[in-house]
């Protein structure tokens, strides 16, 4: 008999006489002449209780919390509240025992201890739920760009760029003893590091195919400690040619808005456990964001709302510098109270490859921020014209020679183009309210730590 | 008036008063009072032919092979053969000029020479298809398995365990001068090396959630110079709880036939090309995929059969050795002229985490070998017996604190579960009939070469 999934079990329409059933032990309870296991095989968040009556003949003691279990029986209506059906166990097969050792006994857990066992968590309700979600979050985000017509481009992971200019990037080497020697000697013949971000590449591609959009990983070797920050994370980076920065704020509201509807359409069970445990307001929230337009500030007024909002913030507001995730917070969750695309950034804040607006002092940026996060998407219009080109990387003091090719695409039938980047864990923390990166990743790289 | 892709303008029913297009001109051919411009925007591999008649009063001569162009119009029937639309332009607008330094001019361009512009390739017709197939194949991937209720997993590209054993790994790391110092100094504060596969994480994963996937980046640091080897690839790592071998190669041929029919169905446009300037025996050999099921031999009857072959193999067929290359290619081209599975290997050639057949000599593995390629999929049942396992590291020489984590999952309810992995870039060439790897990927990384 082939088995079925507990998901599709819980949303029969009617009984079945014979069913087959694989799981994990969350709970057993022994009553008079009769027990109770709850079987959860990951499929979804609910258990499927499982009745056994003494007429089963099987050792029962060794269905432990964690041991991995078969069933087979009858699906009949439940007469217990909240859940419809239970299965009546007619035989029952333990596959592999767990003992009082198993760290996930039925106790509350706190996040800091599941971490240290990320191997284990997925199976609590939290991680289950938190791994479903960002697996139909990532689809999610697929399908969003394909109906768009959009290609996905797999950009490189290993790279001899450094995109953002920032530096913090990890080396690649196969070599042994000393990284100071002869770069030629190295795997590709010459110094090679992590991503950063694909966009330079997608760029190329967004000259070549229209729409294009990356999803992987990338890499950032800051020290950074936070509840915010990884070493390694996935970026969405949407990039359109003939496409200019208001196009571009369009699509990326649009793309917010899109995932959290998703979330409320289609992850509504694990949705609810987050609400239960983790945020209450998050139902209503995401609620919130599907149904509304965003507010669009540029950066100038970004400043003088802050200047003017009496705060008393870490960081003091100034005009020219890069806002601080307490300045984004204040403007999507206390003035605006909804999303915000902050635009048109000072020129000296931002990367060498966004397009410089006619004012000649800010450029085509723009930073989406959201409530309980700040900013979760930040894009431009790209600098298309070669000699502004040019001269934003003399200012930026970037060589030429190491960006020849990103020259070429101004060279030969450059067009408008834009895109922009979006940290996928972010939005998960987001749409789900999870509070820390590192519970949205599933073995997560950050400063002194790459278990498993 | 919004823009309208090719691909939208070419399946029109109906002619169209007033239509916008954007892209890029392929080809320019002055006629007698009239011109027509090759237009092409990349959604789709054909051309939109624009009509040019002198009362469009702009200067024809900018608009080059490979300048960016923007065309209003009406979208009328074309007398000319083998296409249905023509664009009447009312209106044309150069965007970015070519000059005559574009490489791309309309000629051939040999394979060797196109990589050296991979910037620029995409912009060709063979590019193009390959690249449109690449995301459509990987979107494809995705709703496979979605449909079928696995979840998508992001598996660690850091990791600091080597899971095949074998060795060839990039370190990754942020020390600046020798890298044979202290291990606590880097960032991680261990060793740290890019992963050769996701699938240890992906199994902890299994055995909670039931049925998850894995399609990320992988990397070997092999010294490989050849038209099937990469230093960076994409693998899709399915992982089943709950599954033995059978069940396993099920799954995996029944993958490899989805994708060849999909293929088919939605790339039509782009195989045809593949047929005529590519492999003209492309399409047959999808259909044929599609429609069959692949043999299944053992691999000690796969050894008797290339004993008794006849053939003179460069390497010679030894039992208990690896197959080659030339091997597989005469079993699946010349012996079964289909795909075949090749299972139940000699334990000593395969991975420590490989399920010990009764037989004890033999573990349950399993490679889906397909013609012009040889193996795309290698999978196995994985050991689920603590005992047989702790045998197994001892065996391979693996020290068992490095996988602590990996023992659990046999510590704690384990269960019977398999996989495999599939090179996403070794289907594509099945898929395509392209022949070199490098050719498959958006900027390929191989021994000295990290350009892009």
């Amino acid at each position: 008999m082939k088995r079925t999934l507990i998901k599709q079990v819980l949303a029969s329409t009617e009984p079945s006489d014979t069913l087959r059933v694989q799981g994990w032990v969350r709970t057993r309870r022994d009553a008079k002449g009769v027990s109770f296991l709850e079987l959860n095989d990951g499929s979804c968040l609910s258990n499927l209780q499982v009745v056994v009556d003494p007429a089963v003949s099987v050792d029962l003691a060794a269905f432990t919390t964690g041991s991995a279990a078969e069933v087979e029986g009858r699906l009949v209506p439940s007469p217990a509240a909240g859940q419809a059906w239970e299965l009546q166990a007619t035989r029952l097969h333990l596959i592999g025992p767990a003992d009082a050792g198993y760290p996930l006994q039925k106790k509350g857990h706190s996040l800091e201890f599941l971490r240290t066992i990320a191997h284990l968590r997925p199976r609590s309700n939290l991680f289950g739920a938190v791994f479903r979600t960002r697996s139909r979050l990532a689809h999610a985000g697929h399908q969003f760009f394909q109906e768009r017509d959009f290609f996905y481009i797999h950009t490189p992971i290993i790279t001899t760029s450094d995109c953002e200019g920032a530096g913090e990037m990890f080396r690649v080497t196969t070599l042994k003893g000393s990284l100071e020697g002869d770069p030629q000697a190295d795997f590709f013949g010459r110094r090679a590091y992590l991503t950063v971000s694909g966009q330079l590449e997608a760029e190329t591609f967004a000259c070549a195919l229209s729409n294009v959009y990356t999803f992987g990983p990338t890499f950032r070797a800051e020290n950074s400690n936070t509840a915010r920050h990884a070493a390694e994370f996935w970026m969405i980076e949407p990039e359109m040619a003939f496409c200019d920065l208001a196009e571009d704020m369009d699509l990326a509201e649009e793309f917010v808005r899109a995932m959290a509807r998703y979330t409320l359409d289609h992850c509504a069970e694990d949705l609810k456990f987050f609400a239960r445990f983790v945020d209450r307001g998050i139902e209503d929230r995401l609620r919130f964001v599907a149904d509304r337009t965003f507010e669009r500030i540029p950066y100038a007024e970004a400043i003088r709302i802050l200047e003017q909002s009496g705060r008393a913030f870490e960081y003091p507001v100034q005009a020219g510098r890069n806002l601080q995730s307490e300045h984004e917070r204040y403007l999507t969750e206390d003035h605006c109270q909804r999303p915000v695309t902050v635009f048109n950034y000072p020129r000296e804040i931002k990367p060498f490859y966004m397009r410089r607006n006619d004012d000649g002092a800010t450029v085509a940026a723009m930073d989406v921020l959201v409530p309980g996060i700040g900013e979760v998407i930040g894009g431009s219009q790209r600098e298309e014209r070669l000699d502004p080109l040019r001269e934003a990387m003399a200012f930026h003091q970037l060589p030429e020679d190491d960006y020849a090719w990103y020259l070429d695409l101004r060279r030969f039938g450059t067009v408008p183009h834009a895109g922009f980047g979006l940290g996928f864990e972010r939005l998960l923390m987001f749409l789900t309210g999870v509070g820390n990166i590192r519970d949205v990743i599933p073995f997560a790289r950050t400063p002194g730590s790459a278990d498993f």
